[in-house]
């Protein structure tokens, strides 16, 4: 294998470059007689599809999802189903003034290296254009999840260079394009990427992932513990350089008699442990944070060399993301969706 | 599969309960013909075994390994290893009085409510005891990858409570028993553990990894990114709950103007991405931090419910680390070295 | 996962009914830097493509390979290649009296019963129809291994009723539709197979498979053994009913004392274990058996019972192979070569 | 992985070598709360035990089992099951005049080419002593699968050389410890086995196996089909050579309009398939024929090479099976055993 697979008993296969024909998938695993339509997978999609807001992207992608197999008659046939979505604003010639060049913070060095081969056109496989199908696969399992269990998980941004989302409102995320839940953060946000985009630099940001309705249980001893598996799952994701469950890194000045979770019989009294205890979800709400460095391509000169070795500087006048963190959230729901889907049907194999 | 197993090519499965029996393991995929004695693995073991010094837990355990397979006249056959560590200090009637009580923050109430059943002799399956034979495991791995590219790994504690270590110097970290590179902290944390030992309390605590000679090509594009990897066999690891690459949360608030690595034609100039790129190493060091949370069993009376859902405290007497991140660290160097071997092999077989 | 996959490095996954839109299949692990192109597939897929002869099924599909992803200018490049096939005389409309009937010996019943829905359109995913992508992938698998050791797979007639072929040239097999490797038999079962057509009935048949010069030491001890990976992969193809390795069945009348093969200083002296020992080529040729059970589909009237319960008879006025062991075989010889080119991988991975 | 593993959810990972300290295995993915004594287990390992009979292998090991964690007072609690069976009667000054052999149809030669490294004690790794691991994690099975369905695997000697039991009463097999179904036959064979002692020479033998009470979805699509995995299992069983399901090779011959299965009201008609429609289990009795080549070791001198490349003979004084088929017997039980509960938490996982 080389790595184009994820999960289990749910696994989800990909495959295609960032100025290719098309990308696609194929998910494995889902329950038989199970309603699907192609809209409910394009509502997802529309979610990161580029193009979409001023403050993304402009490449123009309309992300169109086929269902080549494995839904008949609207239902899944346990069978597997193979997602297809055909590149359609892909300019290859943009791209070949990079043909000889490493992008810095780019995987172009370390594909190059490693294959001693590389598609160019736009990063190639290594392109965040991949998510696309995971989005697409994550939206089924999101189905799943809602279906069984009323499960919701709801991404937002938590903080963007230096303003930090102080009123989470998990209500207001669905409300704007930026996944913001800070009614009054949002404008500053607006600014600040408008005068982003005018310098042509990026920045990073930290998302949140907050995951109610969990059933207990979901998780493996020892090496796949739910935990482990989520931050396989999101670190997976271009441009994610950190995770936290819980309480994270402010579990470094912790005390043990201060910040434990009492258990009650009505419950647990706080989440300090987000949600997962001995890498099993407890059944409270699974809560998750994200690092995202800043885009690596931006409209400013940035040192690098080319592949013979010689100095050079490079600036990507092309259609980037002044802050990835942006899209990288419905991602991050899909990853997280599809990491639960798979436990519930490994607990329910084992232990149901 | 319910989770006891990590790798693709080099493979770790692993057996045994805090107070059973033994506990152990099977590392299967190590090449053939490397020497392999029991005293190497011994040598790690001793790193993290209790009762090595007076910060951490006080139970004795030798941790003596045995090899009952895999290496014949002093070297690996190619065929699987099996390693086995017998419990000595195992005194279950210790547990008896846990028997009907949800501990907070550990594994007991999320492994009942999973499966029906639970070991509760000091944590059962879910005790970090299993971490040992992770060690034994992680030994050969940590061999192969020095003998074939001199490449270290060194675990130190970065940060425990608000004491931060300022001067990090890696020579200093194997001459104590707090992995502790900071000669000038080191009595700091000492008079803190010792304080903290008689009030019963425990604290989180901030590991650095450091992984020097790494070769460029390890990593697998999309989901067996090596960052993804890494995420997931170090959050494997019991109380880890937080995983950063390279600048980590700092990204939230950097540019990409600023933050970017620069590649010159002798290298790169930075490494704020922390030796990975696109999934893959670049051949620059690899940095890792990990958040502990506290011990979860401190000398405090905490409030908690039994199994009949009543109201009661709980108060470990037991012999607990004050802080777990210090023992954990020979884990983490351990999970490393299997991900990187394991992703030498995957390396070798598609691109070598 | 549910079934749609096969292979530890070297991946195959794959999807599609066989009146769906395409089918399709996902190749990860492939080395970079080999040289691929779509006619070199094509070439395969023409000789295992219904409407080839009049021997076979006369439903008219051109199968036309495209390739989706992980092939650039020429070379592939180590990421996972796309593969799509799209059903053209697809005719689902005259599968609408099958929907609700179980063909006996089809599928039909044990999906039904399985998943609690069904695509009868063909037998949707249970068609023959999915070993096109095999054929596609096996045809990648065939190149490597010809490449790097000049590894020939050849699968012939052996046995098509009580018609044998008593003279094996393996040179005749590519000069005739019908893998015959008997010049003298070719014109008895290609008149079998005329009256066999007028009946409407089918028949089985007995597969040879002759692979030459395979290098020594592929297989991996006890479970995955290079002969229970290839009976594995080989059983997993429609009809096939019995695999033997080397003398097979014949083994049951031998003496250890006459059956052994001989190793001499020139190597080999007889190959009655086929090739392999202890689960490990020995650099002999492998030989392989395959039993194929007649069509199912026939245009004789069958009894069975619909879904109702109810006792009726089924004809397949359709388009299906008198003798589906013809078309099998290139089915068989792809699995082959892509079970051998993930074990050269593993080899790869692990001992040189 | 280097093929030490077997199964998707049940999943059994072995190690040991035939004249080493011991052989051992991890059981992953048993539900949890099922009752499992050492006496189950053992009582399946003595039907397997060499000195048990004047008829098998005269070695003397009592194979006991211990059981090192997963089992908590008489109950599996979900985890990883650790068994281990220490050797007792190893005798490795036995082999030491083969460590410069390569013994004809044994896997000396090709371990040899591909680790470079041999341990020759009886074989070593390659020694069908692991085969005991197998029926211990088998006996968990077998009850599993009793429990559940009532499911029942009889296997039983079929053939051996020309003595065939023509007359197959099942409840003959548990009467004598040849596993012979027909009661005229015993004496016939038990006296062919005498004389074929005296001359030290060995003969091959056919195993059938009979499973009764098979619930009806067993088994996945494409490539992972009931009978490819039962293939791959029992193949994977040292000198098996060749697996029939149903009519088997018997096939070749049959036409579509005499061999297929009527489906009626009241159920399938005959079973030609074997039980496995598609790959998927039709809910009839599953019917697999195993080809066992003559044991490789004889009492006779035969000729070979040794590692410097020179002519010499081998003759093997031991303790060997005059028939390898009679013991295979239980291990071909074990191995359906666990792909059978393998399939069932796989079905439970998706379809249930």
């Amino acid at each position: 294998m080389s790595g184009n697979s994820i999960g289990t008993i749910l696994r989800l296969t990909t495959f295609g470059e960032s100025h290719g024909i098309a990308i696609g998938g194929i998910l494995d695993g889902v329950p038989p007689k199970m309603p699907i339509s192609k809209k409910e997978i394009q509502k997802e999609l529309n979610k990161r599809r580029p193009g979409s807001s001023k403050y993304t992207s402009e490449r123009k992608e309309k992300d169109l999802i086929e269902i080549f197999s494995g839904v008949f008659h609207g239902y899944t046939t346990g069978t597997s189903i193979g997602l297809i979505i055909k590149n359609q604003d892909h300019k290859p010639q943009d791209y070949f003034d990079l043909k000889n060049v490493y992008r810095p913070n780019h995987a172009d060095f370390s594909y190059f290296k490693k294959y001693g081969i590389r598609d160019y056109r736009g990063g190639g496989r290594a392109s965040a254009r991949e998510t696309a199908i995971r989005v697409a696969a994550g939206a089924i399992a999101k189905k799943y999840l809602r279906k069984k269990y009323n499960l919701k998980i709801t991404g937002f941004l938590k903080q963007i260079g230096n303003i930090k989302c102080a009123n989470i409102d998990l209500k207001q995320v669905a409300k704007n394009k930026l996944f913001c839940p800070d009614y009054n953060c949002l404008p500053l946000i607006i600014n600040f990427i408008k005068n982003l985009k005018k310098t042509g630099d990026s920045i990073g940001a930290k998302i949140g992932i907050f995951i109610e309705n969990v059933p207990i249980g979901l998780g493996e001893p020892v090496f796949d513990k739910l935990d482990a598996e989520l931050a396989h799952s999101l670190m997976s994701i271009n441009a994610v350089k950190g995770v936290e469950i819980g309480d994270g890194f402010k579990c470094v000045t912790q005390y043990g008699s201060t910040s434990y979770d009492e258990i009650t019989s009505q419950g647990f009294k706080k989440n300090h442990s987000g949600g997962i205890l001995g890498g099993i979800s407890t059944g409270q709400n699974i809560l998750i944070s994200l690092a995202i460095k800043p885009t690596s391509s931006i409209n400013i000169p940035v040192k690098t060399i080319n592949t013979y070795g010689d100095h050079t500087t490079i600036c990507t006048r092309g259609r980037h993301d002044p802050c990835i963190g942006i899209r990288a959230i419905p991602v991050a729901e899909a990853m997280v969706a599809l990491t639960l889907m798979d436990h519930d049907l490994r607990n329910k194999a084992q232990c149901k």
